[in-house]
């Protein structure tokens, strides 16, 4: 009988991750609440500081005061939810949506992903992702067999239509995406509007993107949550819509990002039928179905929204909220990539100095620079951020070190407040 | 330029099960009450016809009229309901679990279960589970590139304490579960109390188990999900609590069970750091967070049972509805499986005889006898019930296609029914 027990102290989620950062402790809870000043204004973790609309919410109530209401949904979801998913978006798809076997209801946009990863990905399939990504893509790509390949958005110099300064804008350079691509390429992913650039992807781009899949008979994972957040009159392109995609994306949606609620955890996925049918089969193995008191809400969002003029409405304030932020970044003079779309603004951060005596938790330790920029920002200004390197791959990292991610989905005041304390940086900047 | 795009066509998951069981329709779409008479009586899937507990309902629209109740939960669990849990097991393991490190809150405790496997398994793994098994066992082991290996348990003549006739308990043969250790075994799933034969192992077959982990050093899953259902004054023993177990058990806990809200899709995990941290890393990867809402109406619910005596109550009234189906069959004189816990009777149906030329529908081609059986007495007697033979892996289906599984977490008078009305199978019994 062995006196070490070496199986149960060895996991191979940290062997199955290249760069070995699953298990290191991840940025949000570095800068977690807790682990900051109690009065500092959080403008890191991209939830909102206001609650979903009543009437949606009501509908929960009411689904919690019924037996059904209580219990399983059927897996792909429930069908009143998957008929207002049909409703709303079979006129931006431009076909009508077929709730039983093209929209399938998932646990949050974050498990509709993973479902799709274990639905396609077998052992060594590489996927494309862009960098700066969504910090979730990287594990659970690899969790699930895959292979990311990480394609960098490069900020021009270029000045930005609606911008009145030379804000920077991000993007692909083509001949690199197209060196990404091997014969092993099975996927792609695309985030429009992008956290945490705030990109809204033009036509054109996404075109050329859609070429590359033809070419290469990729599937296309088009992560849209931030959809119902485009400004400045900009067009949120469809990327299933261009010629010939229909049959080879999967959409993402979430019901935390349009709603303003995030912790209901309702996302869905909508596509052809030979991509919903395993990703269907996948999400019901790892979850079995989404709860059903939220499901009732978010279905009430939708078949209210176009009357109450909820998205409209929304998405003015959102523009007042982002002139908060931006405002306070021009007057500091820093650079900061203009948001076209989500709730998100990253600030080049490289300017900031701070004490050569300065002390930092060891949580710190091996992180960017950018993580000390955010400690720093966070401790002795009071505005919480979240650092950029997180969202690159380790060999990229220098690139993400330069910025931090202010989120402003957060109500008018707290922003107010938050600007006003970033003036405080300008004894810190270079 | 391929004309064909064999890759989208092809998913692996279909190839990723070994019996392809994945993606053909599953049991509980066949015998989905759409495809049943709409008067037919529902004791198939294990959901109840009753809601949860208003006092912890009333926790839920609480949460939903605030703003932080509708946003992320920490991944791990809101810490009002790690502290509840902490407060509820504490006693039961004898020990004082630590709600930050012992304690990981998952959407249901089947994501839970299958973040445990994500989190341990590794390609080719082996992870032994009991037939009949949860059938969410199998794709949610293999999805995770592991390999279930199947040990049967076996009806015994033996009568049962409690029971007044002859009913068959069913027992693991120790040397066979021997025999199914490998260098490879990296798991062992218990299920106690067990869907679906109603069993509730004892101390002594749990410490058999407990040596041959602690010899062939593996970890073990022990879903407990039907704890609160434990009959006839047995004892439910939680296998971590046996000596040298708490190292090596992670058990899994739902309140969908405990407090008959299936809908909510709050589950939990308790075990040691070391197997507590890799889960919660796998956890927060695959669905991010588990809703908001329903883990503050689970905070409520076992905040406020005690003092209420809910599980007890809730004893009695199931210990009320298992007698109406015993009975019923007992009037039939078929075999069953006593349910010493869970709300599972396991029905001999091997006497059922329907008439020649009976048409069934072609979802059931290929399936076992039981699925016949089973839709029989949906569509003849009005009855629905789950063919087992779902339950076993595909070369054992002949020991599963005998029995079917009536569920009894419905109202007396929803059971009344049913029992009336299962008394007509006596026209087609040999």
């Amino acid at each position: 009988m062995p006196a070490e027990k070496p199986s149960i102290k060895s996991f191979p989620i940290a062997s199955r991750l290249r760069d070995g950062r699953a298990l290191a402790l991840d940025v949000w809870s570095v800068f977690n609440a807790t682990n900051l000043p109690s009065d500092c204004i959080n403008l890191g973790q991209g939830y909102m500081n206001f609650a979903p609309p009543p009437w949606a919410r009501e509908a929960a109530e009411q689904a919690l005061r019924s037996v059904e209401g209580n219990h399983y949904s059927p897996p792909k979801g429930r069908l009143r939810l998957r008929k207002a998913l049909k409703e709303f978006y079979s006129p931006q798809f431009g076909r009508e949506l077929d709730p039983e076997s093209e929209i399938v209801v998932t646990s949050g946009a974050n498990e509709g992903q993973y479902a799709a990863w274990t639905a396609f990905l077998e052992q060594g399939d590489e996927v494309i992702i862009f960098e700066p990504f969504f910090d979730q893509y990287l594990p659970s790509i690899v969790f699930n067999g895959g292979k990311p390949v990480y394609v960098p958005l490069h900020p021009s110099t270029e000045g930005t239509p609606g911008a009145e300064f030379g804000k920077k804008t991000w993007n692909i350079d083509f001949d690199e995406l197209k060196r990404a691509i091997t014969p092993r390429t099975k996927m792609i992913v695309l985030n429009t509007p992008h956290n945490p650039v705030g990109k809204v992807f033009t036509r054109d781009e996404l075109e050329r993107v859609a070429q590359l899949a033809e070419t290469h008979d990729l599937i296309v994972m088009s992560d849209e949550v931030y959809e119902s957040l485009v400004f400045d009159g900009r067009e949120h392109v469809r990327f299933a819509t261009l010629p010939g995609m229909w049959e080879r994306t999967i959409t993402v949606g979430s019901a935390g990002k349009l709603f303003a609620a995030t912790g209901w955890r309702v996302g869905w996925l909508i596509g052809p039928p030979a991509l919903m049918g395993p990703t269907s089969a996948a999400t019901t193995r790892i979850v079995f179905c989404t709860n059903s008191p939220m499901q009732e809400a978010v279905a009430a969002g939708f078949e209210q929204a176009r009357e109450r003029g909820f998205f409209e409405t929304q998405l003015r304030e959102y523009v007042e909220r982002r002139a908060v932020l931006v405002d306070a970044f021009e007057r500091l003079g820093l650079e900061y990539a203009w948001p076209e779309g989500s709730y998100f603004i990253l600030l080049n951060i490289s300017r900031v100095r701070w004490p050569e005596d300065y002390t930092f938790p060891a949580t710190l330790d091996g992180r960017g620079r950018d993580f000390k920029a955010a400690w720093f920002i966070a401790n002795e200004v009071g505005v919480s951020s979240i650092p950029v390197s997180e969202f690159y791959c380790e060999e990229h990292v220098s690139i993400g070190e330069n910025y931090a991610r202010f989120a402003f989905c957060k109500d008018l005041d707290t922003l107010r407040r938050a600007a006003e304390r970033l003036q405080r940086l300008r004894d810190f900047l270079v």
